[in-house]
């Protein structure tokens, strides 16, 4: 295919011209699509239906009584099972409520209210807390910050995670930069996985701050589409060697494994870390609920069960993904005006379009009737400074939905592109 | 009996050492123990075997897939039946996890680092808070506020709820009490409640800080002990009526109803509340276990199923109660050494020794092999001023096992009675 720079004003006015026709005709249609979060597809969910097939025996396998109170810090088996899973020690991890986010969250409220393992001084007795962002990221960690009045510096990612001499740069300099979001796993939304190399210097890197915290949203560790999965390095276990071992806060959940909300989330890191949070969490509650985590342990059993049962989440997904690249192939490649990337896991396909032309493409999507996550979300302040960069979330519609979906949006992206083009 | 006033000096020693020999039998036998906390026993947690009755049905009664991510504040039928058992508006309720404490100190928590709905500033940014602590009280609320480095002021609880004159004048006058503690049903170790009059001047009082709040732990409302139980006002709609009503949260939750630790949880207060509390919670986590709410939902169904199984509950715990009023009675009554509580429900027996006797109770009662919850529990900072008040936890051990740990615990009061009266 031709690349738009070799047009003449008649050639994109004629195309533009045939790609409004073909947009009216969509919006005939009456579509209402919704590609806006990275939701499991009902397929998905019905593959752990099972999760309440053993209910009937309560206790757990050192006998504790999972409907009483008692136990902070997860039962035995769910913290085997997730340390396994998750390449740490059974004291490196806490097994908690429903959502990680959540723990994310509860983590920077205790980091600015009575500060973590190491800390000299909560965050909020600072006058300035500054944060990185590698961008495209996700929003909801970008709206953690920000309600923490956190000042976000965006990062850019690369193919083999974020710029990572711009990271080392900046924190040996910076003292109040004191954290950093990290999605190092199938990244949401741009599907890249950390190098060796990237994960190696930020656990070595030297930080003005001493109570630097990276925090590791390994959301997508278990989510490959394909037999050939990215391999993403132990940073827990980097850190240590390093001598930067409270350096990591790691978070997961079973919510794209099991079922999203009601499954069971951990934080694993160094067991110092753990401990100092064992005790801030012993004020803050009882304990987590129990019986979830001996329906999970039951149901998931072991890592190579595990990997058995998302390798079915990744036969329902593979088709998905394939589709959008297909279309998006067909409609948009050689024409120099998007790009996009093909992961090997993850929920997420991100595509960069014309500089000022994402939430025009949005936009004219959502007329059509096809919802699509904001413009600007992948963003802190969800503000995309080349208003690029659209996220687009292929699990959750049926695949002849999600092909009409991605037909539209590919229209949608061609045709902000010549308004572009030709306002010029 | 006789008040050992009336003894002479003889007649003391004799007494005491008829104890130390009984004390000495007990501590022979080697017994063990644990009346430390309020866990229900397993005979109650048997009453909700039936809670996982009905898993294959996965969907809300409005069509909701429980299984997959959306709503925020609750499924439907699950406000319904909160708000129904708590009346409240199903607009004034949010249904959250498991633990109504880990929802009090993200309150806790929102308050200093966001500030909740109606403040100007948050908490973290004035130089001084104080909170009113009814004592004897609950150890976790105070552990909450200590971490908080909220300074704590001792109000004493009389039979119809806290020195409420004491109350309006201190609130009236210090712009830095933002708020109080309260268990207003059966309170915990107390088991009083606040009477109409009392919970009228708390919704209806002059306070110098606009943001003043009142964090409403309802933890026993529905735990009656007789057919003629206390009765609450509702403090939401009195704070409504007096023009204050922003002032309240009221927790609530099942983990005395079905399983602790896997229960529902919710917060009420008024609709402006809860909105902004749901701004605030959106950015914390994508929402809570539906399928645990739908659970629960269809096992208890509604109030009055829930008051049938409550009543199940009671005739389990009232001949524990009786036990202890029966010994208690035996033991120590007339002797001018101890006074107790008689509650219509609850978890507690609040039992006071003379001045100065609560911690050496405690601990010979622990050299005996009862564990009880530790003297000074029930007062800020873990220090009860008098070193008088015990909180006594009935529940959990088995009948038989119970009898035993009160005659062990009488015999620790007259002794440390007796070590006192002697030691003039």
């Amino acid at each position: 295919m031709q690349a738009f720079e070799n047009f003449n004003k008649e050639e994109l006015v004629k195309r533009k011209n045939e790609l409004s026709e073909e947009y009216e005709n969509f919006k005939k249609q009456g579509l209402k699509l919704d590609m806006s979060r990275g939701k499991p597809c009902i397929e998905q969910l019905d593959l752990s239906n099972g999760l309440f097939n053993d209910v009937q025996n309560l206790f757990s396998e050192d006998g504790t009584d999972c409907r009483n109170y008692g136990i902070l810090d997860g039962i035995l088996e769910a913290k085997r099972l997730f340390a396994e899973l998750f390449d740490v020690n059974t004291d490196e991890i806490f097994i908690a409520g429903n959502s990680s986010l959540s723990l994310m969250y509860d983590l920077m409220a205790k980091a600015f209210n009575h500060g973590l393992n190491g800390f000299e001084k909560p965050w909020s007795k600072l006058d300035k807390i500054k944060f990185l962002c590698p961008c495209p990221g996700y929003d909801r960690h970008f709206a953690i910050t920000q309600l923490f009045g956190v000042e976000m510096i965006i990062v850019p990612i690369e193919s083999n995670g974020p710029d990572i001499e711009m990271i080392e740069d900046l924190v040996s300099q910076d003292e109040t930069i004191k954290g950093m979001w990290s999605i190092p796993m199938y990244s949401n939304p741009s599907g890249i996985t950390y190098s060796d190399e990237v994960v190696r210097r930020l656990a070595n890197m030297k930080t003005k701050a001493s109570d630097f915290r990276i925090f590791w949203d390994n959301a997508y560790a278990l989510h490959h589409l394909y037999d050939t999965p990215d391999r993403l390095l132990n940073i827990i276990s980097e850190c240590q060697r390093a001598g930067n071992p409270d350096r990591v806060y790691m978070f997961g959940s079973t919510s794209k494994v099991t079922f999203p909300g009601a499954g069971v989330a951990f934080v694993a890191s160094s067991k110092e870390n753990i401990n100092h949070l064992k005790k801030q969490i012993s004020i803050q509650t009882i304990g987590y609920n129990k019986i979830n985590m001996l329906f999970h342990t039951r149901f998931l059993k072991n890592a190579a069960t595990v990997n058995e049962h998302m390798k079915k989440h990744a036969e329902i997904l593979r088709p998905k993904f394939e589709a959008v690249h297909e279309i998006l192939d067909r409609r948009l490649s050689g024409k120099g005006i998007a790009s996009w990337n093909k992961p090997n896991g993850g929920y997420f396909i991100s595509l960069d379009v014309l500089s000022g032309c994402a939430k025009r493409t949005v936009s004219l999507a959502k007329e059509a009737g096809v919802v699509l996550t904001n413009a600007g979300a992948t963003f802190p302040y969800g503000t995309d400074p080349r208003d690029s960069n659209i996220r687009i979330a292929p699990t959750y519609p049926p695949l002849s939905e999600l092909r009409t979906a991605i037909e539209v949006l590919a229209v949608c992206v061609e045709l902000a592109a010549l308004e572009k083009v030709l306002a010029v």
